[in-house]
């Protein structure tokens, strides 16, 4: 496919991974073994997807990625990672594998699991905060990040899940689940966008629109490739929501109605897009639409 | 003892109680299941010493309680609240009581006492960003609190405990231990207080030394009740800490030299106060004063 994406994610990792190191490198007051738990799980190979999304979208915009932006970045992975981290945990999904490689807990214990992702949690804030972005611009960052991932957010949503063990969801509770525990964060990214670069009324609502939607899609996504490939491929235990007959769109709607789903939602995506393109003509929307590939 | 003191606790809880109640209860966007287990930890008889601390130096600089500054201190309770529930986690130090309660895992289970804490620590960003303090002092508050409560903070100064559980620490290492556990989260309220309220160098390092001592008193004080008290005075299992052979003042110096110990420390918070009335003889340190007798 198209190689313009292709070098945008390869330059873009390779630039927020070595952000990612020299924020924590550069801190010295970070106790040691908590700062290595910390990179073992925000460096275990993942597609850095949100961080992305974010990146792209303001690329759209015409920004180019400096200090400041890739430090919101890191922060909007850090909370993904910890998130991860105690979902993780056996308490809660109680997995060995994440990203090949045996979970936080597997590999330090869970004491030290549940404090490693404590830490990721606040040090996105701290990250923020210490950007040399404008104060205002900061609390508005801090504000979204804390609303999207917290308790009317991606705790809630996790809530929903660890709670969908006792019962069957509809697909609207189902959707909803997801538009929270999946889709907040995958929302930031255009509302952090959005306060580093805002835009007329219109085009906020379509990029948030977009993510909204890629957000669903990614989901439906996953849920598929969960029961279409390997443990090997996915780095995390296949097959594991049909064995504890989970709340999935699979289980809900059969792997072809999950994927009929799927492509609909993708569809509202490319609207999305060409919508915006037609309203921002000068707007370079080609990298987002190099997302949509990844869940084709 | 001064009925001044016992005045300006029976007010100020009263007040922080009404204004953590609030804040949950004017967001309608929060899940009502982490609201009710958010309000259970941090509604749980908790003395607020932390935030009644944070209120007692903005009086003594002459601030009155208001909504802003309300919150300031109901996030510093929640940060707080954090960290017991997680604390007592099972992985942790497997507390089943506090406060005279049931813990959150044990009422609710320990996945959701895991959330419940996750997004207790969320929150706290969220409800400072939103205040309508300026955006510099807010942004300064999320980075002191952040790095306050982080892996160079709180959350060090817990794995450093657990770690303890393995070996004996020395009285230095078990300083250090307690300067990050318990004491980052009693400096804050001097920081935070500051940023709220600039003052001169002199007075501003005095405050903060005021409450480093403060800090270390606390947890002497804390270890010394924890063999001298019951549980149902204590509200949590007593005599836990000797139990376990952990690192704690009694045990290194013994229940004599750990009460030395701690009237050596309340001594040097006392000159503190002194210092400080005679640097800025407007100030009112009567309250402040007033927290010294929670510990003798």
């Amino acid at each position: 496919m198209n190689s313009n994406f292709d070098d945008f994610v390869k330059q873009n990792v390779e630039l927020l991974d070595q952000h990612i190191d020299e924020l924590f490198d550069s801190d010295s007051t970070l106790n040691t073994d908590l700062k290595m738990m910390m990179k073992y799980s925000i460096d275990a190979g993942g597609k850095r997807v949100r961080p992305l999304v974010l990146l792209a979208i303001l690329k759209a915009f015409g920004k180019t990625p400096n200090y400041d932006i890739l430090t919101v970045a890191a922060a909007l992975e850090a909370v993904h990672t910890y998130s991860l981290i105690h979902d993780d945990l056996p308490a809660m999904d109680n997995d060995d594998l994440r990203r090949g490689r045996p979970t936080s807990h597997k590999k330090f214990g869970e004491a030290e699991a549940i404090l490693a992702g404590d830490a990721l949690l606040t040090v996105a804030f701290q990250w923020i905060s210490s950007t040399n972005l404008k104060d205002r611009i900061k609390s508005e960052l801090v504000l979204s990040l804390a609303s999207d991932a917290g308790a009317s957010g991606m705790i809630a949503g996790q809530l929903l899940d660890i709670q969908g063990n006792q019962r069957h969801y509809s697909l609207a509770e189902l959707k909803h689940l997801h538009h929270l525990k999946t889709g907040k964060m995958l929302l930031f990214p255009a509302e952090a966008a959005l306060i580093m670069k805002p835009s007329k009324l219109q085009v906020a609502e379509l990029v948030k629109d977009f993510m909204a939607n890629f957000g669903l899609a990614f989901q439906i996504h996953d849920d598929i490739i969960d029961v279409t490939e390997s443990t090997a491929i996915l780095g995390k235990t296949a097959g594991k929501d049909v064995d504890l007959n989970k709340n999935t769109y699979v289980n809900l709607l059969g792997l072809s109605g999950a994927k009929e789903e799927l492509n609909q939602v993708l569809q509202k995506c490319e609207q999305d897009l060409t919508s915006l393109g037609e309203l921002q003509p000068e707007m370079d929307l080609m990298i987002l639409e190099g997302f949509l590939t990844y869940l084709k």
